[in-house]
């Protein structure tokens, strides 16, 4: 195999290396001379071959990424699909760490010697007096009486051990940044009660489900007595909590090629992005359940509420700071592109960085940028821009997510303190299937009372089957293995990311022919003529309406966006005559400009027949007001009386009201034209009769 | 201003932060329950607080950094041209430094207690035995003793200096890489040897001229009692190789707008590329000079040559594995630009990386690296892959030079071992001036002797100039500031920088108009009509004409870019048709398809009307075959006789020799239509004619 020549190739410079470590460091102890620049010079030399190692070892992981580029190209270009690019990365992941496991054995560095200095505190800085010279060290962690003799006995495996902190720092915030940027906002916001409802009750109901059912084992597994250390309920719950977050990358990436109904496809993106964000902060809640008193495992109201809170203020602190900071990357360098990019770059970071500072999820955050980014600051970046941020946050997503799953994988093997226990094993397969069950089925019940487009049995059989685990669940479980219990979930969260990935994932195609789901939608048609699962044409812009979602909607539309980004109406056509002045201000000259070419792509999102009347009544002094005016006016270049208008109105109701919305003012505004805005009636009116 | 305020709120949130861990650490100590989950929460929340340290850390970096993109902005906007993005990413960041120095105290963190342990050795991995409790530590590096009391003074300055071996491994390389990728070719080739009489050769000069001055500088200060530790020669000579490496970023940004002729950018873009390569590696084998017995620092002819024997190896190995790794990205992967630009980021990565790994330097490889892909392998990519590499690196050298540049700014002041001496600091400055002097005006009489097309005093003097000092002498002299020596380089070649680029930097314009140096040259045109420094037209499309370099030129276009590159002409009609079955298997398919849209945009490189003769010479057999057959050949749409034809050759021989290369067997490949190199022939007449 090409990756174990490569390995074996950088494994014999590493050997070299280590060797020559041992070499010159027992030289530096021997020959402690009198000359002290020879010592520098040693120490230098010392810092370069440690250096040349840890290059080495990137190096690694990098011809690791590029082998899976490699295999995914083939497997693309002969169009195999029962594999992802994720699962393959495993796959050489696990390959590699057998290969580090077993095949290597580099003789231990005689440098890492225990001494055993009995001092009182562990400090974050320990400064080392040596004979006189003083030497730094940082503490890394604490590690168990057993592992002290493993850091001495295979030095290597440590070295390919990252700090499980890169994950959730470097790693996994491109990730969910991506996901947030990418949302199709469309489909998004026409699900938006569902998904929701699936990622937060959802999520809760699969975290208690699966911690119950888990505490149930822990309790047969203490009665048989395999249970090797604490394991508490906390524990129990925090597991549910972590594996409580889909990640069906897999999945998506199948619908989208095969091009699977845009809604099933937003259900699941939508779920699996904000229940990662719930899985997160949820399981650092759960973290924080402290009851007073000295048995700190049971259970208590006020150590609960007090979870509860967390969870609340965490979510919305996170939501808000990454909201707030979405908005106000508000650029006007749409001259100089890079520094644009930048610009759009550390702002995003600066979000992370920022709720991670204040205490905040970063993760959430940077999620809820890059939805706010996508709505807003999208729309204000040049047309180079907005290609060069996709481009630059899908390749960060994609070497991100590759690197995930092939240290996954590695993991496997190089990780020093697997607890694989069967009973937990099966317990937990079991309690991952039951959860999502919790989750969709009754999730979806009550979900299709409100729905006027059902969610379909063989949809709700998908996203059960959709419910893989990855990213997330991984950076969670590895972010803290100190004790015993941490250490069985941690084994047990990679069998299951492992199955799910390789199994769900790998049968995905199967299972959407096995469940009859159409493929091969075109994503804007599909919008006005829907086929229900009965086989029965609809005619439906929507799934779902909301009152409180229809009034933001209308106030982001005419407020908002005209205030946050050049697009959209300009505020002196949607804001009362009354206050002119303030909306000539505050409304940007590019407004006008490109009133002309207003495109919305997400505003068919609100209102569908059914709802016209009550949208109607929402804004029913302006709609009186402009109601003549509309009447008379040719559609789609065809003079039509006002009842086909009305007609064409109630069937395509949501882009009417964008008109509406940029009409009710007009006549009262003598500075806006009135030809341009009929024109463009007729363009919106083209555009969904198209 | 917008930073202090930034800065002070991040503060805020550190000081609050450090008495956070303040208390928890105390509370720690003193309830040292018997609960050993309790424990494993204060752990966790202990880790938390450091994180989000970090964060705030680093926040403030990228909040500089967008300050710094504001503020240009605001720049380019005006079109000041007087400060440049790294000169202004230096006062913020000197601002920044004096606010943390100055305007922050915060109180010591009691954890940093000093622990003299007294061992024997310094081992990477420390593991210390907290009351039955072990806990890893690694070595971060010797401090003096006088840092010993300075490290529990001062916490939050440590905080915000980063790992100098951060500059080295992550943000000097895509600046190299970019330097490498973005080279102006044709203007490179054509002035090839000049540059590399600059840079390698003047460099040295250099080095040991400002060598020679620093030591009798040292010893001044020796008589008059100012040295306050060991410097030595070879230290002088370090010296020396640091501020030899000229960095004139800012000088061709300006350069770029004001479009100031392309043979002098072209000049001291590729001198600064490549110099910083030989300074890099010149530093290293000096630091390598070890003559054996007690005194290291004596004269010793072994050693000497044992260093040149380094300078050589390391130089020329990384420049064999840089190019390796470039040629070798041969990149198949054009239907998936994502994969494709993933590999060649991945490609160029490890390119690096196994440099460091095997001894080379990293930094050199991946500036040949980028160069020869660049050459080959950019021409393989897909359109949008091309886009997509190019706009990747720029960002990222955008991000990396604004960020080394700030931290430059602020490590002014964050520093805590500064060495400033007066009289080192007078004589750095005079012996960086004589430095560059001895590299520039008698290199220039000396090239001048060779090339037809002078380099002329007002060009030398710009040249004299821009001899800025920037990223690379910065990072490799923060690489190492343990000994006394080192430590005054330091602070010297930070005021170095600081001068240079402020000053030289700023002063661009003026120079310019100063030196009467023409601006507004139009690239493509002045490639065939440039007006020498004397005022009199050339009809001249090259400067220099080595014969080792034209035979390399016709060996790369006719033989390298077909095998490794899909552009070019295909080898069945540059390879003679005994090769034939070797050449149709080594052609990729795409060769034949894209020969319609050839493009060498490096192709006017070598032949002048001097040379066309030889050129002749060269390949007589083969222009003898075609010559009857291209007389008779209408050129831009106009039946000319063979005399008019010959004239056109002459002019524009260069284009010619590329089409000439394709048609050389065509008369025997019968594979090969004709009529579409005619067509193609039309274009690159017209191209050349328009």
């Amino acid at each position: 195999m090409g990756s174990t020549c490569e390995i074996n190739a950088a494994m014999s410079i590493w050997r070299r290396l280590s060797l020559f470590v041992l070499a010159s460091s027992l030289c530096s102890c021997l020959c402690r001379a009198e000359d002290s620049a020879m010592e520098n010079i040693v120490t230098e030399k010392k810092a370069e071959e440690s250096h040349r190692q840890d290059s080495a070892d990137l190096l690694v992981f990098i011809l690791l990424l590029t082998l899976t580029i490699l295999t995914i190209w083939l497997f693309k270009h002969r169009r195999f699909r029962f594999l992802h690019e994720t699962g393959l990365a495993m796959i050489y992941g696990l390959l590699v760490g057998v290969v580090l496991r077993y095949a290597i054995h580099v003789p231990s560095d005689m440098n890492n010697v225990t001494l055993s200095c009995n001092v009182n505190a562990s400090p974050a800085t320990l400064l080392v007096n040596v004979s006189g010279k003083f030497y730094e060290y940082t503490l890394k962690g604490e590690i168990s009486g057993s592992e002290v003799n493993d850091i001495q006995d295979n030095e290597m495996l440590r070295k390919v051990t990252f700090d499980p902190e890169v994950f959730f720092n470097i790693l996994l915030p491109p990730i969910i940044f991506h996901a947030g940027y990418s949302l199709k906002r469309r489909h998004f916001f026409r699900n938006l009660g569902s998904i929701l409802a699936y990622a937060f009750v959802g999520t809760v109901v699969s975290c208690f489900i699966i911690g119950l059912l888990m505490y149930g084992c822990v309790m047969l597994m203490k009665q048989i007595g395999q249970l090797g250390g604490d394991f508490f309920f906390t524990d129990c719950l925090f597991f549910g909590a972590i594996v409580s977050a889909t990640d069906p990358v897999t999945v998506l990436a199948i619908f989208n090629e095969l091009q699977v109904d845009a809604d099933l496809y937003a259900l699941l993106f939508g779920e699996s992005v904000l229940n990662d964000a719930v899985a997160v902060v949820l399981s650092s809640s759960i973290v924080g359940y402290q009851p007073e008193g000295d048995n700190s495992h049971t259970f208590e109201a006020m150590a609960m509420l007090k979870s509860f809170g967390i969870f609340l203020g965490v979510f919305s602190g996170s939501f808000a700071l990454g909201v707030a900071t979405g908005v106000v990357t508000f650029t006007k360098l749409r001259d100089f592109p890079l520094l644009e990019t930048a610009l759009f770059f550390l702002m995003s970071w600066s979000t992370f960085l920022l709720a991670e500072a204040c205490g905040f999820t970063g993760v959430v955050a940077v999620l809820f940028c890059g939805m706010t980014q996508a709505h807003y600051t999208f729309n204000n970046l040049s047309p180079e821009s907005q290609d060069r941020t996709k481009q630059l946050f899908e390749l960060l997503n994609f070497l991100a997510e590759n690197f995930i799953f092939s240290y996954m994988g590695l993991t496997l093997f190089t990780f020093k303190n697997h607890v694989f226990n069967p009973i937990f094993i099966v317990g937990a397969f079991l309690a991952v299937f039951l959860g999502r069950a919790a989750n969709i089925y009754p999730l979806s019940f009550l979900l299709n009372l409100g729905r006027k487009y059902k969610i379909s049995s063989n949809f709700q059989h998908m996203m059960m089957f959709a419910g893989l685990r990855g990213a997330m669940t991984f950076a969670l479980s590895i972010r803290d293995t100190a004790t015993y219990a941490r250490q069985m979930m941690f084994s047990t969260t990679l069998l299951v990311v492992f199955f799910t990935v390789w199994i769900c994932g790998g049968g995905t195609t199967q299972m959407l022919s096995c469940q009859k789901i159409r493929v091969g939608v075109d994503t804007d048609q599909e919008n006005f003529v829907s086929i229900g699962p009965d086989g029965v044409e609809r005619r439906s812009t929507k799934q779902e309406s909301v009152w409180f979602f229809r009034i933001w909607y209308n106030f982001d539309h005419n407020y908002l966006k005209p205030i946050l980004t050049h697009s959209g109406p300009p505020l002196t056509a949607t804001l009362p005559a009354c206050c002119g002045p303030l909306a000539r201000c505050l409304t940007s000259p590019q407004a006008y400009e490109n009133e002309e070419q207003l495109k919305d792509s997400d505003s068919d999102l609100i209102l569908n027949d059914g709802d016209i009347t009550l949208a109607y009544g929402d804004i029913t002094v302006s709609t009186d007001a402009t109601g003549a005016h509309t009447s008379g006016t040719p559609v789609g270049g065809v003079a039509v009386n006002s009842d086909e208008a009305l007609d064409r109105e109630l069937a395509f109701g949501d882009h009417e009201l964008v008109i509406r919305g940029t009409r009710l003012v007009l006549p009262m505004d003598d500075s806006e034209p009135p030809l341009p805005l009929d024109s463009r009636r007729h363009r919106h009116k083209n555009e969904t009769m198209s």
